[in-house]
């Protein structure tokens, strides 16, 4: 596997998405582009010495479930130990108990690299983050004084428990259930499924943040509470004490991410000897209000998976190109004079078509990480203004949440069609599974599913996210959006060829889509509105992506990005018209036939 | 798995592909409606009880290599004597042989159900009738009487031997060598790479056809010859005899399909004690015209692959179905009165954006099965008139050739699209592999690559086809759809919809987009053609495959026909513009960004 793209992974984050400018604005005062382009090519590093030899053993040994128990493959705990020992599951970790405190726009880039390299291994240390979010913004003094630190440096990892066999995308279904106790803490009995990294041998303790029920508790999602739940009590010294009353009960075979556990756990089972039945639990946050705790986190999780898409994928383009280059067969027009050497082939990458599929692959990688670094961009900045500036603060926040659904929807969709492409690049050999190019694929595949599956994505932006500040979000995007256009245009140089018609089109496709969707929501049209939100959320992806390639295209003599930003313009943001025609005319047929599905099915 | 869809079936094959039609004029005399429809019943209870129940073992357990042998799963060798004695394996062999010799398009529509039930299983015999095919129309009268009963029943099966490591999509490069023996016979030597079933326990006898070089041929295609080299070779009673100088050395570790044999064959290793070296083979057709010979069986294989594509959509396309139906989450707004039932959540296939997917998965299938049946029928019509009309016979074998790349082409894409939607209706359950929807994708990844890539596909559609006798192919196919969308103009009936507007457009979109390539073919401009080959393949499908979906709402009252072909002519026909974009002017931005690609890879 080639090493990470750390050149591109720097300059969208510098120059598309805007870090530069945020440094020299002075909202980010613990970061110097020095130490950016340090720990980049640190973690790049590790990535590519550490992480990724170790990926295909646990592709092909995956995690063993025996006895209640979960054996990771060989190596992966001393990698998780360097891992942790290099700081990186501090990276984004709070100052007061030990993190580096570096912001989401660094956390994503880096992110990138290690899914890149291993993303069923950077999946747990990601559940791990959303635990110390959780812990942080909502938990007890108590609670962040035993868990923070060693949530923060990785000592102990995280998990997230959210889905039970009735309750996936409606968690309003929940029927885990917490009972109070005298000392203030609960007890919690229940079956949790799709539980990743719910059981390993990484680490000495797992913190588990369980939803659950309180039996007074009204119905639906206002009636859901969250609790911390170790595996092992703490003792006094703080270092795991007696065992709780929380199991494995098996680990799921699956497409993908073999090593990463995806664990069904049982809570309240009477499994610890001498004790009644109950796993100890702990409120964070307040009763009924679990799930507001959880959407804090939620942002976040879903920025991050978009991450492990954009991982994939540019893993996926790194394959594939390294192959097309090697490989040959047939002989390529355009290279005719070397061509005329007998018998000799041209490597598949000098066949348009193979180019076509390569530039593919890597524009729609490229936009995706755009869309992504761009949304962590924001949430830093709403950040950084959160105490000093709430007007600001809130408009970023509003971008962050615009975005967050974009960039993971279209980044899971991407790392899938792009792994494919990958494939197909490969020919025969893709198929085989040595070349590793089908397990790219197949760890893709769960993506565009957990945290919320792309169709719930879609929903979100379409039915919270474009309305925010009634349409203010979307408008103060667009606008920024349209000045790169309008630099576009009083450049007029001649190596873009059709790029700002194409990005124009996308862009006038992507405000008449929006208009149509915010009037459907104000006449209560929400059916609609659904019907179109999928390939809204394409559209949008496509032509804020292509536009942001543009900017970086016109940020300097490089003629490799103009190129691509054209290719992309000319050849993918060119569907933005077919998607319009969905958002605007498809409802009306898709109710049509969706009639005809409901009762082809009864 | 549910039952195959019969109904579909037959109607989109009497009607749609007009098999009703070719039987009126008497092209096909063996054949009667009810000839017609008690096959497909027959075959359709065979793939569902008999078939689809060995599917999943043969993907967990898969075939297994030792000692040079492959034992196949459990059941199968049951299931393939059964095959064979129900007289499936006979359906399309000639007469004379013991074949029962039916047309290409029941073969087709008989193919379609064995791959929703296992693929895996019938892609073995599809290989067999490639050399009943092969040795019928180019071997001599002792190999006729000695192999072909045998493989037209299914007693022993064939193979195909092409592939070796450096020639794949280019066999120019194939190295596999043939001695001439004084005896009329010949010695092979090579290795042959990605051989399906080239080893197994199914049959006593496994008979290869194997490409192969003599010392004097001329380097590049024009040297290859074609040999059948068996097992066994058989004994004066015809049994197996002595074991030949052909040993399977390995087979693959794949991402799909695990249960057909992918081997690398060795040929003439000196493994038989007591034979000098070399494999006994004998010659079908002439000396160096073994490439020729392949061609006149490569467009039924591509056909089937393309069947292999549409069987295993809609198998995908079922299961997401059943599980839409069953699954429940949320309310959707569409169902108000049941959902004000307290607690009540709706079956998923409610909500809007699920019943895109699921009507998107069954328009892609359903305009791959009526082009994949159309290319079957105009073989059928060539073949009912070759001895009687040789213009007419000439016709419509034009259109089978223009029609192959496109079935084979877009049914194996839409394969795997489908199956990738289908994963995601089932959201987590589609990546856990007992639930089989992750199966089906990865069976499908390989149709798009084998039997010539589906960019192979692409540019023979452009370079070949498009230009057989100036164009008169084409512009005979595109008349005929010209007038099934007059037809609709006339009609004017509401419950179109926009359709006929959405299918003009597709119908311009490809008539401006088959010009412009001739024109770029006619300047000798190679390099711009290909670089659209693939969206151009695309747009061919969608638009055909759209206004033949119309041909069959046409043809009776149907609401559930015409609402499907409404939905895939406003939301998957609408990408023409896109996809003719692509053709006309993305050859420019590809060729720019193509000089990069070389450059960051050399």
């Amino acid at each position: 596997m080639p090493r990470p793209p750390v050149e591109d992974i720097a300059f969208t984050l510098r120059t598309i998405a805007g870090l530069d400018g945020a440094m020299a604005e002075g909202l980010l005062p613990d970061l110097s582009p020095d130490l950016v382009e340090a720990v980049l090519a640190e973690a790049a590093r590790f990535a590519d010495e550490r992480m990724a030899p170790l990926d295909r053993i646990g592709d092909e040994v995956g995690a063993c479930f025996e006895n209640g128990g979960v054996t990771m493959p060989s190596g992966w705990k001393e990698l998780y130990r360097d891992w942790t020992a290099g700081g990186w599951n501090a990276l984004s970790g709070p100052a007061e108990y030990g993190g580096q405190a570096l912001p989401t726009a660094l956390a994503a880039a880096v992110a990138e690299m290690w899914n890149h390299a291993s993303m069923p291994f950077a999946l747990g240390p990601l559940l791990t983050i959303g635990a110390v979010e959780a812990v942080e913004k909502h938990g007890s003094e108590e609670l962040k004084r035993i868990y923070l630190e060693k949530l923060v440096s990785g000592e102990w990892m995280g998990t997230m428990n959210l889905t039970e066999p009735q309750a996936g995308s409606d968690l309003s279904a929940l029927r885990s259930r917490a009972e109070r106790r005298s000392d203030g803490s609960y007890r919690i009995f229940g079956q949790k499924i799709y539980i990743t990294y719910g059981e390993h041998d990484l680490t000495d303790n797992i913190v588990h943040l369980v939803l659950a029920r309180l039996p007074d508790a009204p119905a639906g999602v206002k009636g859901i509470s969250l609790f911390l739940v170790p595996k092992f009590l703490p003792d006094e010294s703080g270092a795991p004490g007696r065992r709780n009353d929380v199991v494995c009960h098996s680990i799921e075979h699956k497409l993908g991410i073999h090593a990463s556990p995806t664990c069904t756990m049982l809570y309240g089972e009477g499994t610890v000897e001498g004790e009644e039945p109950g796993a100890v639990g702990f409120l964070i946050g307040d009763e009924n209000r679990g799930l507001a705790c959880m959407f804090t986190m939620m942002n976040n999780a879903r920025l991050m998976v978009g991450m492990e898409g954009v991982g994939l994928a540019d893993a996926a383009y790194d394959k594939a190109l390294a192959y097309a280059r090697e490989r040959r067969q047939g002989r390529a027009t355009r290279l005719a004079p070397d061509a005329e050497k007998a018998g000799s082939m041209s490597p598949i990458l000098a066949h348009p078509d193979v180019a076509r599929t390569l530039l593919t692959m890597k524009g729609l990688t490229d936009a995706a990480r755009a869309i992504a670094f761009n949304c962590a961009i924001a949430t830093d900045r709403a950040r950084a203004h959160a105490t000093s500036d709430a007007e600001k603060a809130g408009l970023w926040q509003e971008r962050a949440n615009l975005l967050t659904p974009v960039a993971k929807a279209f980044a899971t969709d991407v790392a899938c069609e792009v792994a494919s492409l990958g494939i197909q690049v490969h020919g025969g050999m893709g198929f085989v599974e040595e070349t590793g190019a089908a397990r790219l694929l197949r760890n893709a595949r769960i993506t565009p599913i957990y945290e919320g599956t792309n169709g719930i994505q879609a929903i979100d932006l379409v039915t919270r996210k474009i309305g925010q500040s009634g349409g203010e979000a979307v408008s103060g995007l667009f606008a920024e959006l349209s000045s790169t256009l309008a630099e576009l245009s009083r450049r007029n140089a001649p190596e873009f060829g059709e790029t700002a018609a194409c990005l124009e089109a996308g862009m006038a496709d992507l405000r008449a889509a929006t208009d149509h969707l915010l009037g459907l929501l104000r006449s209560k049209e929400t059916d609609a509105a659904l019907a179109g939100a999928a390939p809204y959320l394409r559209l949008f992806a496509l032509a804020s992506g292509g536009i942001w390639l543009a900017k970086g295209a016109l940020a300097g003599p490089n003629d490799q990005r103009i190129a691509l930003c054209r290719f992309v313009a000319e050849n993918l943001v060119t569907e933005s018209s077919s998607l319009r025609h969905k958002v605007v005319a498809g409802a009306a047929s898709l109710a049509a036939a969706h009639d005809l599905l409901v009762e082809a099915a009864s």
